[in-house]
């Protein structure tokens, strides 16, 4: 990359660098940051560990991120906030509530299967939250993903065409086999993701059982 | 507890105890681990916070447990056992395939109810594989727990009581919904474990869909 003379950033490591360089920086500790994360978790990945890997002083690292913490909520906020407009534009396509639901689980899968390091992060989250503490923005994008999904569940129920069920606790249902997919799910199988998603769908819209006494 | 005067142990701090003394010892701190593991996290925890908290020297803590993966192996050992014989015990008082796959549901939100942070500590372990290296044991405990779901799924299948679905895919899908469910219910909320898993059970055993095509 050419130098550029005009000083924007006191980044130590790149007293003159552009705007833009600064951010292609962010973008890169971002990257190791959350595939050191997923693969060592958030207590067994030193700021450290990222500096070396991305070759940068830890100096130059805390320029970016003062601290651990402030790197993974970036993570975090970032990712969440690419997943809630990426599967709210693919809702947007269709127009039946059953159909809302479907895309949301396909397109959350398609995100899935491409960040998945950031899907790992994000999900570990709530698990752990003594040791990374998401904030306020963080947590009402989480909010507003979960929210897609319920407000089209409810309206699969209250058009009819989902069986009286309680929307909280089926739109739980369906986050969770969504959540626990890249847990078994290896990206080099049988299946994509999105067709391992498919079949999870076709189950749970038609039930698993083979005659229905209820219908 | 009285003093036994025969020596049976090189605990630092029992030197006079009895076997029955050292196990009670071992059981309490596992307690300790599994809650600490629970909320703090397996790297958030040291072996100093879990000889605090047990009020015994480190020392002492070294002679049960001589490193913290030997304390998080006996942990999800000896909690997939109970699971397994739990489950497996509740399984065998039903005879078709589709009660059976309905005990293991509800029997494993048992044993989640009575052994959250257990729970929590096992279904860790298969995330963070680095951190705590599950042995031979385990993963032998963990498959056969999960065997004794996907053989209850085949033969409801084969007995046409399931639809034709991909057992594995099938197995997975309830498995992850139990898996998920203490990352978000609280076992203070309005519906107890049981209730919950009772709804999933009915939602993918029935289907979502009021009216189904297929059937």
């Amino acid at each position: 990359m050419q130098k550029n003379t005009t000083k924007t950033s006191d980044a130590p490591e790149e007293g003159s660098s552009t705007r833009m360089r600064v951010e292609d920086r962010k973008e890169q500790l971002i990257e190791i940051a959350m595939r050191l994360f997923a693969t060592k978790g958030f207590d067994g990945t030193s700021l450290r560990d990222i500096a070396e890997e991305a070759q940068i002083t830890k100096a130059a690292l805390y320029y970016h991120f003062p601290n651990k913490d402030a790197l993974y909520e970036s993570i975090l906020v970032d990712g969440m906030r690419t997943l809630v407009n990426y599967v709210s534009a693919a809702m947007g396509k269709v127009t039946s509530p059953e159909a809302k639901v479907r895309e949301f689980m396909l397109s959350s899968a398609d995100y899935m299967e491409r960040n998945r390091d950031s899907w790992i992060a994000g999900s570990n989250m709530f698990w752990f939250g003594d040791n990374a503490k998401p904030r306020t923005e963080n947590l009402a994008l989480r909010d507003e993903y979960e929210k897609l999904l319920r407000d089209a569940v409810k309206q699969a129920i209250d058009s009819q065409v989902f069986q009286k069920v309680d929307p909280t606790i089926a739109s739980r249902m369906l986050l969770a086999v969504l959540n626990q997919l890249p847990r078994w799910h290896s990206p080099t199988g049988r299946l994509s993701t999105r067709q391992v998603v498919q079949q999870y769908i076709d189950m749970i819209f038609q039930g698993l059982l083979a005659s229905n006494p209820t219908r």
